[in-house]
């Protein structure tokens, strides 16, 4: 039988030591379904399997894209069946009738984000939508209007969110602190990616308040794998999935320098910000919060989950 | 005739645009008259130089230690005259007769931060104090009581203390954000330094709320030149005068790292810094804020003073 995580908080007594509540904070973890769409894209993998590590209970059944369905995925041995989106309503039926309080971490295809949304939505599922890409204003809107319970955040690497929200907390607090130096910005990823970072170009926009006058198109992209291993510093085996950063400041004299980085390999740092996502959504739906939708930096407000 | 800088600002029409004001402030930094105690001293000389640059007037009166007395000073084809504390009541008279509006920088030696503080503030002379060491408690209500305008920070260097600020906001902010993750970090400074840098216990105490497990002892002492050469990257010519930090943070699983730097050499920042607290502070004066003793975090608020 299926316990409701916020029942047996009230097995509990009001005059708790704190150690005793932390304990029973790690032992309803366990409690909390998630169910991982698309377990069988790399992302979503790795969503589940930290999960599954976290201690929170992952749901056999995924929702996957055209010619997908019908698989059997092993998940650190839990065997979660993909099935496609012709199946979904049937498939939620089924998911929410075992595991009513299930969260939703969608990371699927930049194509499939309003339509997933509005999906999970339509049922009052929360979810944290990792997806980048798709209309974000659109999916916003769905989800307000909803009253769903949502985490929405194009970037799950809390601890790259934090650094970019300090850098953005000292714009605002200490303009033009940085009058008069010089910036200089790298940023290296898998060859594949087009486009400059995301993040670098929301990072340089705080710079730009701190009176560093830098345009984004300045931003040097490194997409050649030798330059990648020798100047970079990138790990071989993680030519193909990582986002290194640095930011150099340098007084007008050349006397002072800053530099800051942020060197992320794999996917790890995604998936562990997911689960902590997770954690805090099941949390403010255990409050009945008034506020619904959140972002990362509501996430890293929250103080660790675990 | 010295014009009094707050009458000079009424001499401007009420609509006058953005960039005429901007002008006007500018044109009165000439008008803000600064005494550096003591201009014989190298951190003296520096702030001194750098005000005349910046476009302040240097009183051509200094006070000194004993046995300095009597020595004239060339700063930037300034003629300064250096006084011993004997003379400093009738020097002070001097002072504030042909430059009623002087804003005294105090470089002077630990031993000497009380009593000057009295000094000046006895006499109601706003002042900028960077010396550090004295007794600090006692020195904030000396002036706190007497009522006179000052900015008081052990550490002028104002971009380190936006970054070092930055990080304590993040750490209130988001506790517990980097929870598992490893840190590590090194200081070189001149090897007469023998205490560990004070920004490094500060920004570790950020980290320590930040969720990181370490101890201010753990901190790594860089000292000897050679190692400051060839693994810090100090350039010889400040192996006697230079601050580097080096903070380096990794996850658990060791795939995504953090580094922060920030390493100065010489003393133009805090000579910059200084310059930029006097700025602040007579215009504090001119607004006659009810708030009159500040820190380096309010002068990084004020924006640019120039």
């Amino acid at each position: 039988m299926w316990i409701h995580s916020r029942d047996k908080c009230k097995v509990g007594h009001a005059n708790l030591s704190l150690e005793v509540v932390s304990m029973n904070m790690m032992a309803t973890t366990k409690d909390i379904p998630i169910m991982v769409n698309d377990c069988s894209g790399k992302m979503g993998r790795a969503v589940a399997e930290a999960a599954v590590e976290a201690g929170l209970q992952l749901v056999p059944f995924c929702l996957t894209g055209p010619g997908f369905g019908g698989r059997v995925l092993n998940i650190n041995n839990v065997e979660v069946h993909a099935h496609e989106a012709s199946e979904k309503e049937e498939i939620l039926d089924k998911v929410l009738d075992r595991y009513p309080d299930v969260i939703i971490a969608d990371y699927t295809l930049p194509s499939a984000v309003n339509e997933n949304a509005e999906f999970y939505s339509k049922r009052g599922v929360p979810f944290v939508m990792g997806t980048t890409g798709g209309d974000r204003n659109r999916l916003l809107k769905t989800v307000h209007d909803s009253g769903v319970y949502a985490v929405i955040a194009p970037q799950m690497g809390k601890q790259v969110v934090a650094f970019q929200a300090a850098m953005e907390i000292m714009a605002e607090q200490f303009p033009d602190a940085f009058k008069g130096y010089k910036l200089e910005v790298t940023e290296s990823h898998q060859s594949s990616k087009v486009d400059t970072s995301g993040t670098a170009r929301a990072v340089v926009a705080s710079f730009n308040k701190l009176g560093l006058s830098f345009d984004a198109e300045q931003i040097k992209m490194v997409r050649d794998p030798e330059e990648q291993v020798t100047k970079m510093g990138v790990p071989e085996e993680h030519l193909k999935g990582h986002a290194f950063h640095t930011y150099s400041l340098s007084s007008a004299d050349g006397l002072v320098t800053f530099q800051f980085q942020h060197n992320v390999c794999g996917r790890s740092i995604y998936a562990q910000g997911t689960v902590d996502a997770v954690l805090f959504l099941s949390n403010k739906i255990k409050e009945s919060s008034e506020k619904k939708v959140y972002n990362m930096v509501d996430v890293l407000r929250g103080g660790s989950m675990r």
